[in-house]
C-alpha cells in the first residue's frame, strides 16, 4: 500500500455546508466530496463500517456551542478496517478493526499527555472540525478518515462494530468518571438523563457492583427500561408536566451524580440537593446555556461540580476490555447508510426519539 | 461560678427585627435583650472582646439567600474571654481567651465529623440563626455568646484579639483550601476579588511560598496593596468601566482560582478561562445570584468547580498556628461597640468601603 497513491483519491461525507436553521427548517445534510490530506507516517487510514450519531453532533450543526467550523462532517464514534498504514505504524496492520473517538490526535509530549489526560492534549486534533497541516478534520460520516495510529484502538473481537461505535464517545464519556472519581463498590451512584450517555451510565454503575444505582429521568417513561439496564433505584422529577419534589430519602443521598443529559428545564438546585455533604456533580453533557448553580446549594457542604471529558487512548482499551468481559452494550437502533437514512436519523436525534443511540451503518457513502 | 445563676442573667446584642429593606433605606439594628439558654455541660460562656463584620452578615440581614431568621443578630468570627465553663469542659479555663467561627456545635459522631468535616456536621449549630434545643442562636453583636468547648478555640498569645477575630470566618475560609487542595510550593495560585477574603488570601498564598499569586481584581486601584501583601502578578479586569481582556499570558495559567469575591458584573467565562486544565475554581464567596457557568468552558477542559465552607476547629487550631508563626494578620479598621458604631460599620460594608475588615472592638454592648 502506497500512502502517495492514496492521496489523489477523495473522500466523501454529509456535510453541512453552514449552521442548520432549525426555525426555517434547514437541517438536512449534503454529500460533500474533500481531498485527504496526505498521510502521515504515524497514521492510518479507515475504511468506515459504522459511526454512531452523537447528540453532540447536533450541537455542531446547529452552532450551539458557538465554535463549529463549515463546511462540517460530524461523526466522532466509529468504527472501521484498515486500509492504509503510515511508514511509522507497526502495532496495526491492514484490516485490523479500530475504533474512533472524539480525538484523533496528542502531542505525547505536553504536560496533559505526560501525565495520561492525552484527551486534553494542549495540540489534540479533534476527530472533527479541527485544523492539521492545514486540512479541516472531517468526522465518521464520511466514507473514510485519516488519524493517528495512538487513537486507532483495536477492538475487541466480542464487540460488534455497530454495537461497538457509540461506546467510542457514549460509552467513554460515562466510563471516565468510574476510573477518575473513585466509584465502586462503596458508592450511591446517580445519572440523570436516561438517554445515549445515560442508558450506558446505568450499566457501567451495574457492572462495577456500585451499593445503589439511582436513575433519574423527567417522567416515569423509562423506569421498567432503567431497571433491565440496571438501576436500583428510579426518580421521575416530573408528573403531568410539573416538577415534583425529591422523595426525601433520595436528599442528600447520592455520592455523585452524573449529569448525562440536561436543558433549559433542568432544576439544578433539585439536582444538587440530591447529593450528598462532600459529594460530586458530574458533568458529561454540554448544555448550551450556562449552567445556573445556586452558590449556597454546593458550597455550604463542599460539593464539587467536575467537568468530565471522553477519555484517553489508555482509557479507551480500559473500557473497552471491561465492556468485553461485562457484557455492557448500548441499546442501539440501526439506520442505512444513504443520506436519506442519516438526514431522517439526525432528525430522530433532535426530536429526542433515538432510543437509545443511532448508528449508521454499512461502508460508504453516497 | 454557678452555671444555674448564669440563666437569670439577659444578654444584649444588635439585632435586625425583619430583613432590611435596602431600597427603603431601613438598614439599622436596635437593641435587642434575650435569655440565653441554660449553659449546657460541654458549653462555654464567652464575654466577647472583638468581632469582626463579614459580608455574610449582609447577606443574612438583607435576607439574600432567602435563609435568615428573624430577629437576627449577626457575628461569627469573635473573640472573647471566658466567663462561665460547663460541668464537663476540663480543657478550657475562667478568662482563657478563645475565638468563634460561624460553627459553634457539631455531634462528633455523624460521618461528617468522622472524617474531619465538623463543619459540615448532619446536626452542626450555625453560630447565629440556627435553632438549638428551643433557643436561637445570637452572634457576636451582642455582648456574650454560650458555645459548645470544643468550637471555643484558643488564641495565640501574638494575635491580638482585633487582629484574630476575622480569622475565625476570613482566615479560615480562605485557608481551608490551602488544607485541602494540595496547594503549595509549585502552585501558580489565583484569587480574585481584593477584600475582606481576598487580601487574606494573597497572604497565605505568599506564606505558603506559592510559586506564583496572582491576585484579580475588577480596576487597578488595589495593585499597590496586593503587592504588598504578596502577589506576584496583578490583573484588573476592567479598564474604564469597560472589561479588558484577560493578558494572554494569564490563560490557563492557573492551578486555583480562589473567588473570594463576585457579583453581578461577574464574568466566570473570563475566570475559567485563566485556569489550567484540570485546574479548579474554589468559590468561597457566596453570591446572592445563580453562578451561570458555560459548559464548554469547564466540561472540555476538566477543570472542578469546588465549593468551600470555613473549617473544622482542628483546622482553625492549624490555621491560627500557622498565622501565628509567619504572621499573616488581617488589615483591620477598628470601629467602637455603641449600636451607632456597628450601624454605621454596616452601612461602609454595604457601600464597599471596608478596608480590609472591620471589626468592632470592646467589651459590652449597649
Amino acid at each position: 500500500m502506497d500512502s502517495t497513491e492514496k492521496q489523489q483519491e477523495q473522500f466523501i461525507g454529509y456535510a453541512a455546508l453552514k449552521p442548520f436553521d432549525v426555525a426555517a427548517g434547514e437541517i438536512s445534510l449534503v454529500p460533500y466530496k474533500f481531498d485527504p490530506r496526505p498521510l502521515d507516517g504515524d497514521e492510518v487510514e479507515i475504511s468506515i463500517l459504522a459511526c454512531g450519531i452523537c447528540g453532540s453532533d447536533v450541537h455542531q450543526l446547529t452552532n450551539g456551542w458557538k465554535r463549529a467550523h463549515f463546511p462540517l462532517i460530524p461523526g466522532h464514534e466509529f468504527i472501521g478496517r484498515i486500509t492504509a498504514i503510515g511508514t511509522n505504524v507497526h502495532h496495526l496492520k491492514l484490516n485490523d478493526r479500530v475504533g474512533v473517538s472524539p480525538v484523533c490526535r496528542s502531542c505525547d509530549s505536553c504536560e496533559q499527555c505526560q501525565d495520561g489526560f492525552r484527551q486534553l492534549c494542549y495540540k489534540k486534533v479533534s476527530t472533527y472540525g479541527s485544523l492539521y497541516k492545514g486540512y479541516r478534520t472531517y468526522g465518521g460520516y464520511s466514507n473514510k478518515a485519516r488519524v493517528q495510529a495512538n487513537w486507532a484502538i483495536k477492538i475487541p473481537d466480542n464487540i460488534s462494530s455497530e454495537e461497538g461505535a457509540p461506546l467510542l464517545c457514549a460509552g467513554i464519556t460515562t466510563y471516565l468518571p468510574f476510573i477518575h472519581q473513585n466509584i465502586g463498590e462503596n458508592s450511591v451512584v446517580g445519572m440523570v438523563g436516561i438517554g445515549g450517555l445515560g442508558h450506558l451510565a446505568i450499566q457501567w454503575a451495574r457492572a462495577k457492583k456500585c451499593k445503589k444505582v439511582v436513575a433519574v429521568s423527567s417522567t416515569s417513561a423509562k423506569a421498567a427500561e432503567a431497571t433491565e439496564l440496571g438501576a436500583t433505584d428510579f426518580i421521575a422529577l416530573k408528573k403531568n408536566g410539573c416538577n415534583k419534589s425529591i422523595p426525601p430519602e433520595y436528599l442528600k443521598s447520592l455520592d455523585v451524580l452524573l449529569v448525562c443529559g440536561s436543558g433549559k428545564s433542568t432544576n439544578w438546585d433539585d439536582l444538587l440537593s440530591m447529593i450528598k455533604t462532600r459529594g460530586k456533580l458530574i458533568l458529561l453533557d454540554l448544555p448550551d446555556d450556562p449552567v445556573p448553580l445556586t452558590s449556597t446549594a454546593f458550597v455550604l457542604r463542599h460539593i464539587s461540580i467536575i467537568g468530565s471529558f471522553v477519555g484517553s487512548s489508555d482509557d479507551l482499551y480500559e473500557m473497552l476490555a471491561f465492556a468485553s468481559e461485562t457484557g455492557v452494550r448500548p441499546w442501539i437502533n440501526k439506520i442505512g447508510n444513504t443520506l436519506d437514512d442519516v438526514n431522517q436519523g439526525i432528525d430522530r436525534i433532535m426530536n429526542g426519539k433515538a432510543h437509545y443511540r443511532l448508528v449508521i451503518c454499512g461502508e460508504g457513502r453516497n
